[in-house]
């Protein structure tokens, strides 16, 4: 200890940077071609839409929303995402939605509430880095269940399950970060079976579920279980804007009960002008008819990264080609390194996230995740083909 | 346990809701006059100041405002309050700054990464409730020292400190909430000569500091300490908006990058939108501006409350008159409950907050919190006069 004042907990010990968030702070450099954030690309961010919306706070509700509001959140904001939600067929009461600052602090709000120290977790892997950094904070211990390209394997996660009380299930089944494949429904279905035999909560992060490109809907855990026993997060991030931090939780009345709890003894309540700001956003309609325009944009930008993949990497990189969301997955040859590539990528000015940082128990060191939704469409040629060379080189 | 899918982690059972939370939604209903919540004067948002702000965030940093941003909190604003708190008599570098989602979230920062389960933190008796919401969440055990007109009682923190290894002292020196009273310097530097002498560092929360209306101006602990050992907290909600969710953490560069850490776990970092607003709120010198015009308005209201407290209350009750801040302490006669004349004063409209809520080992019983700020001129009339009445039927 450097701080011979400052004695801190035990618990920092597990608490790391996140590489991305690192990387974050390069990628802002000029000439840097990142597909390592998860930065929604800028032209999908509805600025007039938002400031007619910004503008409408101001008028109708000024005072109101400069002042403190309940921790809940805005009853007619809740009504207003209930409202559209249903359209999605995720049926939801307002008592039922608890709005947060952007789904990390879902993560952090129920790990407060469900994880002792030594708890176990159940995690796909690999899995949302953003998930392992919360629990590592509460001392959780994970198991992990590989995922293939239909998500979590059910054989391997029952394995877990019956070797030990977990304390609850965490997975992204819908465009998965990282690896970007989606459950089917008939796998869904399974996974909610095993969590009712080995009565254990699903936590299920649906940050992307509206960004479709390819294929056909599938329903969330959190409609099939009817709400019960899955804790549904999702976030604004996608959707309108990272940078204005909403998110909400959908669970039973009694653990949003919980929840408010742990959230009055952490922020209090979110930002009241801003959920003012998303309820007259959402008012409009514009939640609805902003998202095609980001589909559309994000079908083009994947397109183009599987194409320009599929010109520049050998045939040996195995691509995971998503049907949504933000991410291309790829597997290298099991003898060459991603941290290898990463090296020698980032001296040509190339970024991307090697995949190892996603398995919470180590390995995938031969992964690599690419982001396609931030880099414009001629740096998405130049990025790949970089990438590309540097591969071949290596193998 | 009434779910049986859903296990709770034992802190759970230190979490609850907080009181003056529950009274906000009471206090909420048409006719109630509320001293309870501690809720700026509706009067006191700069709402057309804001609004400019808000314009200027879309039209210069649109896209930007609406993207992630690094946790440290965007360089611009930070820049800018370090510039404002120079003129305060506070020096700290950027790097020596966290911005975060309201001073709520630095104390529940500041908990994840020093308290671990059964350390001792010693807070003032009493203190302030949101300290003690977070603090239990870490599972922390509290030691007290009383408080009387001048702040803490030196040589009572120092039986405390004498006694254990203390973690960290939290205390508010400045319009003390629930207290009101200000720490003179004298008792600054002895409370700064203890933490030296024990060897243990202090959080200096200062949400108040620049709302006096009477008195002189006292230096914070953290300028007197020139930064080292103190952690210095403080929030735009009393200066601008509770609404936004905005507040700071100065400490010494370690211990910031630690908190980063647990930032990304919880939140990733603070609301980019609202971090360009308040930056060009500052820009335009309205953070300066605006306060006098809140100083002038709580003067009034401090006033009136005072004077009708001495017009409607029995001289028995016991009076702190604050020299700034938003609150009014008042200790009853020792036989006379608080919670007797807070069902009474329920009864016909008035709400306040019972004392005994910000004891942390209980006690305080006979102890009245009152804020001024929230109500209107003819409301703190006839509140304090009904408040009276119902004090004399008691006694």
């Amino acid at each position: 200890m450097k701080n011979d004042i400052f004695e801190y907990a035990p618990r920092l010990s597990r608490m790391k940077a996140s590489i991305i968030r690192e990387i974050l702070k390069f990628s802002s450099r000029p000439g840097v071609i990142s597909f390592a954030g998860g930065l929604p690309s800028p032209d999908s961010f509805p600025l007039k839409e938002f400031e007619q919306a910004v503008k409408d706070t101001i008028r109708q509700d000024g005072i109101r929303a400069l002042q403190y509001t309940v921790t809940e959140g805005i009853p007619g904001l809740k009504k207003c995402l209930c409202q559209w939600l249903k359209k999605q067929k995720i049926f939801a009461e307002p008592k039922e939605m608890l709005l947060v600052h952007g789904s990390q602090q879902a993560l952090d709000l129920l790990g407060k509430i469900f994880l002792a120290k030594g708890d176990y977790v159940l995690l796909e892997n690999p899995s949302y880095l953003g998930a392992i950094q919360s629990f590592n904070t509460y001392q959780a211990k994970f198991v992990t269940a590989d995922i293939d390209r239909g998500g979590i394997d059910l054989a391997k996660a029952e394995k877990q399950l019956k070797a030990r009380k977990v304390k609850f299930i965490y997975v992204v089944p819908t465009f998965h970060n990282p690896a970007g494949v989606t459950m089917p429904v008939e796998r869904r279905k399974g996974l909610l079976r095993l969590a009712q035999k080995y009565r254990v909560p699903i936590i299920e992060d649906d940050p992307y579920g509206l960004i479709r490109f390819k294929g056909s809907w599938v329903p969330s855990l959190y409609s099939l279980a009817k709400g019960k026993g899955v804790v549904y997060l999702s976030t604004f991030s996608k959707l309108l804007s990272p940078g204005i931090r909403l998110g909400y939780i959908l669970a039973e009345e009694e653990i949003i009960s919980k929840l408010v709890l742990a959230k009055q003894a952490t922020t209090l309540q979110a930002n009241t002008f801003i959920q003012y700001a998303v309820y007259h956003y959402c008012q409009h309609g514009y939640l609805e008819k902003h998202i095609p325009t980001i589909v559309k944009d994000y079908a083009h930008k994947a397109g183009l990264m599987i194409k320009y993949i599929r010109e520049f990497f050998p045939p040996e990189v195995q691509v995971f080609e998503p049907e949504g969301g933000m991410f291309v997955w790829c597997i290298l040859p099991k003898k060459l390194k991603a941290s290898k590539v990463f090296e020698r990528a980032i001296k040509k000015n190339v970024a991307f996230v090697e995949g190892s940082v996603f398995f919470p128990k180590g390995g995938g060191e031969n992964t690599m995740r690419l982001n396609f939704t931030n880099s414009k469409d001629s740096d998405l040629k130049i990025g790949i083909s970089r990438l590309g060379n540097v591969i071949k080189d290596l193998l």
